[in-house]
Order: C-alpha cells, then sequence, then structure tokens
C-alpha cells in the first residue's frame, strides 16, 4: 500500500502528464529501489557471492537510479520535461541491465530472490518507457 | 503494489526480526520518502509559499531518512542492531516532526497533500516504533 | 578535502577510464549534491521565495542525479559503460538546467549562493562532459 | 575542492550553529558517502569477497547515513536542532562499525582502500561528535 495516488490527487497545481501513468511510475520507482537494494544484499548472503559481482552491481546502481527518477517525477511544480526524460533515460537503462543480469541468476541458478527483483526491475522499465511515451519521445 | 514481502520471503539466509513488522516498516519507510518528496512540491505549489518553509524543510528530511531506513532494514545479510536501532530512532524523529508541522497544515488550512503526508508519516512512525520494540528497546 | 582519489588508488582491480578524469567527476559529482542541497535551502531562506520556485527544483533534482551519478562512477568492480553514460547524460541536463537557473538569480538579484551553486553546477557539468568523451561519446 | 564553506557563507539567513565545526562536519559526510561507496565496490572486487560481506554492509549503511545527516546539515533555513541530533547520532554508529570494521581489513588483510575508508569514516565520526557537543549533547 502506498500513498503516490493520494499525494497525486491532493496537488494543488496542474500535473504536467497523464495521472494514472505518473502514479504507476512514482510507485514502480520506489519499488524497485527497494528490491534492488534487498536483491544486492541477498546476493551477498548466497554461498558463491564471487559470482554475483555483477548482479549486486547493477542492483546498486539500480535501486539510486529508481530513487532520484522516483523524486523528480514527484515534484511538478516546476516539472521540467528535459530533467524527467535524461533520468527516465537512465532509469530504462539501469533496470534493463539489472533484470538481465537477475533473468540469468533465476534462470541458471534458480534464485528466487533475483525472479522477484527482475519482476520489479521490468514493472519500473515498462512504467518508465510509458512515461517516456507520453513525454513525446 | 510493492515487492517487499516477496523479496524478504526469497531472501536466502535468516531474517533477523519478525518478518511482517520488518514488511510493514520497509514499506512504509519507501512509501513515506516519497509522500514527503511530494508534500515538500506540493507546498512550493502552494500561493503562501513563504508559511510554508518549515513544511518543506521537515519534508525534505523526512524523505532522506526514510530511504535511509528503509535501505538499511532491507539488508539482512549481516544486519547490525545497533545501526537499526539508531537509523530507526531518526526516523521516529524525522516523522514525528513532519506530521506534526502537516497536521498543522492540515487542520488550520485545509491543505490535503498535508493530510496525505501526515498519515504516511505517522504509519512510518509507528511502523518504526513497532520495529524498535522488537529489537528490544 | 576527499578521499576520492586515494580510494580509486587503492582499487584492486583495473579502473575502466582515465584516472584523473574520474578522480575530478567523482569529486565534482559530490560537491554539487552538496552545493545544490543548499542552494534549495537557502533560496527558501529568502524573502521573494515565491520568485524561487523554480531554483528549488531545479537544485533539489540536481542534488539527487549528481549523488546517484558519484556512487555510479565510485563502482568499478563491474563498470557497465551504458549505465555510466545514461547517468552522466541526466547530470549534464541537470546541472546545465540548474546552473542556467542560478546564474539567472545570481545576475538578476545579486545572490550570492545561487553564484556559488552555479560555479559547482557548471564544474560538475563540465566534468560530465569530459568523462563522457572518454567513454567515447 | 568544494564548495561547503562558500555555500554557508552565502547563506541569507541566521547559522544556527558554529560556521567551522559545521563546515567541517558536512564536507566529512559527503566525503564518507563517497569513500563507503567506493570501498563496498572495492570489497566486491577482492579475490576472497565471502570474508567481505560485513565490511560491504557496513559501508553500503553508512554511505547512506553519512548522505542523509549531510544533508540535514546542509538545511539552515528551519534547523531543527532534535532531528539534527538524531541524525548525527546514527551517523557516529554508521561511521564507528564501518571504521572498526575497515580497520580490521587494512591491519589483517592488509586492504589498502579499507585503510582509506577508515581515515574517512573516523573523520566523520569525529566531526558529528564535535557537532553533537555543540549541539548541546
Amino acid at each position: 500500500m502506498t500513498h503516490a495516488r493520494e499525494m497525486l490527487e491532493a496537488y494543488p497545481g496542474r500535473v504536467a502528464l497523464d495521472a494514472a501513468t505518473l502514479v504507476e511510475c512514482i510507485e514502480a520507482c520506489f519499488d524497485c529501489e527497494q528490491s534492488c537494494s534487498a536483491c544486492a544484499d541477498a546476493d551477498l548472503g548466497e554461498e558463491e557471492v564471487s559470482q554475483m559481482r555483477r548482479c549486486i552491481t547493477m542492483c546498486l546502481n539500480c535501486s539510486d537510479v529508481c530513487a532520484t527518477t522516483g523524486r523528480i517525477l514527484s515534484r511538478q511544480t516546476e516539472f521540467e520535461s528535459a530533467m524527467a526524460r535524461a533520468s527516465l533515460q537512465a532509469c530504462v537503462e539501469a533496470c534493463w541491465l539489472c533484470a538481465e543480469e537477475c533473468e540469468y541468476h533465476a534462470r541458471e541458478m534458480n534464485m528466487e530472490h533475483c525472479r522477484v527483483c527482475a519482476q520489479s526491475c521490468r514493472r519500473c522499465e515498462r512504467a518508465c518507457r510509458d512515461t517516456l511515451s507520453t513525454l513525446g519521445v
């Protein structure tokens, strides 16, 4: 349960983007910030941690990029589409790289935390692409 | 919708805290990171922005503290209760200060975004207190 | 005084980029994270805060993007140039937008904190462009 | 080189704390955010990464806590000493835990990145304690 939709509906000004697309993207970003922090930690808890180096790094990068993108999209008062666009593009890249790596570990090593994290990354990647297309990119 | 519960259930090691309490606290932290970033921005969109200075600052502080606390709690592999405790105590303080300020604006100025943000802060404050008590503080 | 150069020199593996360019970029990112957080707050302390809305928002966005970019560049073990590139491009955008706004307030309203913040943003914008060119973009 | 001192000197209002103590603490926080992100990554690049789990986790926690504390201290307009105090106490804890762990690896395994990171953590721990004492704690 999150308050993202209620916060957007209570915004006193005009929202620059389609509200449903924006709420989904904001929720997906903060959810993915969490999943990726948790997955980096779960990777570290695996016995063969030396095989998880790339996954840990992709997760840490993705967690930070998602947090920043979620914050930028939460700021509507002086919304700047060039800023949103560049941040969303970085977020698509981060989510895609992380999902690819996590899907590999889910498939080849049957790692459940990577399977869940990949779902969260793919949801966020999709939401960012949808938001980018409403920005006219 | 978030993946916090699924991520915790997929964790390969032993979780140091009661799972339900922890999941609620992690979700509340990331939700509050978002609400507070959005409320600081909505405050900035109010006509009488000069009356919102304290609310903006409490929201920005609370957003940052919640993000950090949510990340620390998401890391279970080398969970350190002294670290969790200090971070949760800072988070209780941040949420309490922000909720008090937002409730004032909700009550006196009928600001809906402050009403929603205060709910999110009170939920997070409560979840942090619950987690602190499972830590034996 | 920072430890960025010493940290990079102590890195056990091979660094993917030119070390001097990378150190300057990492230092500039964390410095700009700080300047922009401080400038958003100083804007809020100005009497005519209603004229500072855009400056506050550009500063908050820039602070978050710089932190994320500085962290991504600090991670060399599984350095992924596509990720660095997208993050650096978002950082150039954030720094440019923030510097333009701060330079306006420095020039038109003689705001010293905006003058200093713009310097920090321009330094970071330049360092990100330099790092992008070593990445072959 | 950072702009922290210049930003504080340009602040339009009254600064709540001793300026020299505050500048050193802000600089130490952002420096330590960087050192700890870099050390977590360098740990991951070590051959015996399975022995670095605790160091990675302490570094990730410390990096996040330092960033949040540095941001809170950079906000002077509605400075709230109870918030600063709780954040500084969490930062002392994070820096102490991380320095202890890094000093162990520096001493026992001759890891240079841990030696540098521990210096950065000890500097930040000291600066936070000094700031706490000016707050009357």
